[in-house]
């Protein structure tokens, strides 16, 4: 492992989970014990364990796993044509166990944190994190704490880790503050494990999208893979997937990675725009796309990279652009999502627009949680009710509604 | 295609969905153009359209997917243990596009639709149906159109619906007068197809699910399968499937079926018990697992034949112990259902303690649908909450809780 800040290297440890002498975010290098190989991994079960050669060596314990990758690349057709593309596809995350990508990289992360001999995980979230968390910590038999702010989560956020039966710890405190406890909790008792964005130890578990979308297309990486950005840590796992791919020979070239943040939560896109190479932190970030509602997003110098090293770039949309794509995948593509997940097609739209995607460019749009994470979102898409007296009323509106 | 009640035999055509001569059930018997083997369907993508041999011939359209099917059998290792199975196992059908099974039906029953010439789908239904007759008719570019009682749904059941652009009639009525205009309208309108439980083209997709299973468990069937029962298409639907896996030599033995109900609503297995051969209808079906909460089940004949020939068993079980069952789920296992899913691990328990299921047997319990289907029950599972006055508050309770 080797720190992204100061360089200081580490032999790979699961509980190195940000660097001993700098803070600094870590990187983890998979040397393969034997080569990888496409034939090789065709031979398992789909999903993120059967890539296993170029994740983390796991010696002692079974993968934690429920069930998790495997998504189904669809291909855009109705949304294509509008644009003009013939090889228009998305990653639909949200059909993973717990509804988002988070499971790639917790099925890792927590089958390390068994045998590193965990008896507890512990995160500050209230989104989708948590609720995957939740889950791998049950299937692990390991206790799930999930610490956050008192008072500005509705408890339905949580519903998932409540049924999961994680413990919820609330502080009277800033979600900043629900950080700190968990870090400090973790420092102090070796039987806790973090599960926090900077762990990367998920990025490993995440970046096998990249390699379940080159298997789909038959071997052959996209032009582009556009990604919403919230804590950013997404982006970057999947751009060192298509990496490894490429050390390791399994595809010629590289794609570009585009990065998508809200308008109102922003800090890498103002940034890239002004050719800066540190965000434009946010400190309250506001968008209806919650699960991308992040000022200060914590992997942002492997997203920096990222983007940088693929001849990539980074946009903003509005929040009626990412609502509007939003109900376009629904009604035109039978896709459900959540907003933020829906922010990858609006940059999309908008990068086609500027000229930076071209439409006879193979491109993947990553949408990273399902449509009932977020039900009042689903509901504000807007409905067409028609009242009927009777059944005689209705056989009127319905047959009359058939020639609409 | 054949009558269940009459015997009247019809060449198969997507818009014979009832019998003409006396409304009854029509089966469908697909002759296949070559002969299906594992070895052709294993070197296709994942998913129902992998089986094609048995499905119905689509000529002239492309099959409406959204990545339906391909969904993991999660062996159920620590619930396993409690019951003291060795092979236990859980079939997550919430992982489906529209987080249930229903998809696996429509995509086949939309697809056919299209290629007859539909404009519009249509259906009466307030869950988990309706969401998924939405998503596919968006994909396929029809209109689709929800009937509901006016009144009696909480529009939140029908967001999903809603963000899939369908339009909702609500027709000042009941559940059947909803039914009644469907039907009414269908048989005015030929523009118009319908989707409702007696489609027997849906069940052709739902059945795929015995043929995922077979391929999970390397080419052997289960002993057992355990499945939810409402309106009783689904366990029809996985028992055919079996039975035509048998009649092709692709498997050397049957499975046993057996049906789930919620006390409540238990007109099978209520009939079962005392040996009846026809259900006792219940008018005021009752239970918390809403997505099997059906008085009247439309394919009660069909499912009263697959119990029979297989030498199988109808049961019921308390709203309680369907609860229980889906916190057991989530908490040992981290996977998360929604109620009526629950009643199949509810079901198995009892059928264990009955000593008619023995823990030496493979079982596979199928469970049909999300738990984010059903936010309000997750709450319900029941939080464990904690309050921190501040930081070093929080770091006390999470150490403490660590060691508990």
């Amino acid at each position: 492992m080797q720190c992204v800040a100061c360089g200081a290297r580490y032999p790979p440890h699961p509980r190195l989970v940000r660097c001993p002498r700098c803070g600094g975010l870590l990187d983890v290098k998979v040397e393969p014990a034997r080569p990888p190989s496409w034939r090789l991994w065709e031979q398992r079960r789909p999903g993120v364990w059967r890539y296993r050669e170029l994740l983390p060596a796991v010696s002692g314990v079974k993968p934690v796993s429920i069930g998790e990758g495997a998504t189904p690349l669809v291909e855009l057709e109705n949304i294509g044509r509008m644009l003009g593309f013939r090889r228009l596809y998305a990653k639909n995350e949200g059909q993973n166990p717990t509804g988002s990508f988070k499971d790639r990289g917790m099925t890792v992360a927590v089958t390390l944190a068994k045998a590193a001999g965990a008896r507890a995980l512990v995160v500050a979230s209230t989104g989708n994190t948590a609720a995957s968390v939740s889950a791998y910590g049950a299937r692990a038999g390991l206790r799930r704490i999930v610490v956050v702010p008192r008072g500005k989560t509705a408890l339905g956020k949580l519903a998932q880790s409540v049924l999961y039966g994680a413990d919820i710890v609330e502080i009277e405190g800033s979600f900043d503050d629900a950080l700190r406890a968990v870090m400090e909790a973790v420092g102090r008792d070796a039987r806790l494990y973090p599960l926090n964005s900077f762990n990367p130890w998920r990025l490993e578990g995440q970046k096998t999208l990249a390699y379940e979308v080159v298997e789909a297309l038959g071997g052959e990486p996209p032009d582009w893979v556009v990604v919403p950005v919230g804590n950013a840590g997404n982006i970057s796992a999947i751009w060192k997937g298509f990496r490894e791919l490429h050390r390791h020979g399994l595809i010629d070239r590289l794609p570009r990675m585009a990065g998508v943040q809200a308008e109102g939560a922003a800090p890498l896109a103002r940034a890239w725009r002004k050719g800066l190479n540190e965000p434009l932190f946010v400190d309250k970030p506001e968008t209806r796309a919650t699960a991308i509602r992040i000022g200060h997003p914590v992997n942002w110098p492997k997203a920096m990279r990222a983007v940088r090293e693929s001849n990539g770039v980074f946009t903003m949309v509005s929040d009626r652009e990412i609502l509007r794509a939003q109900a376009m995948l629904a009604r035109l593509e039978g896709v459900a999502v959540e907003p933020a997940s829906a922010a990858s097609l609006a940059g999309l739209i908008k990068l086609v627009e500027e000229g930076v995607i071209s439409s006879d460019e193979t491109v993947v749009i990553v949408l990273t949680g399902h449509g009932l994470k977020d039900p009042q979102a689903m509901l504000e898409a807007g409905a067409r009710r028609y009242v009927a007296a009777g059944v005689e009323d209705a056989v009127k509106l319905v047959t009359s509604l058939a020639g609409g």
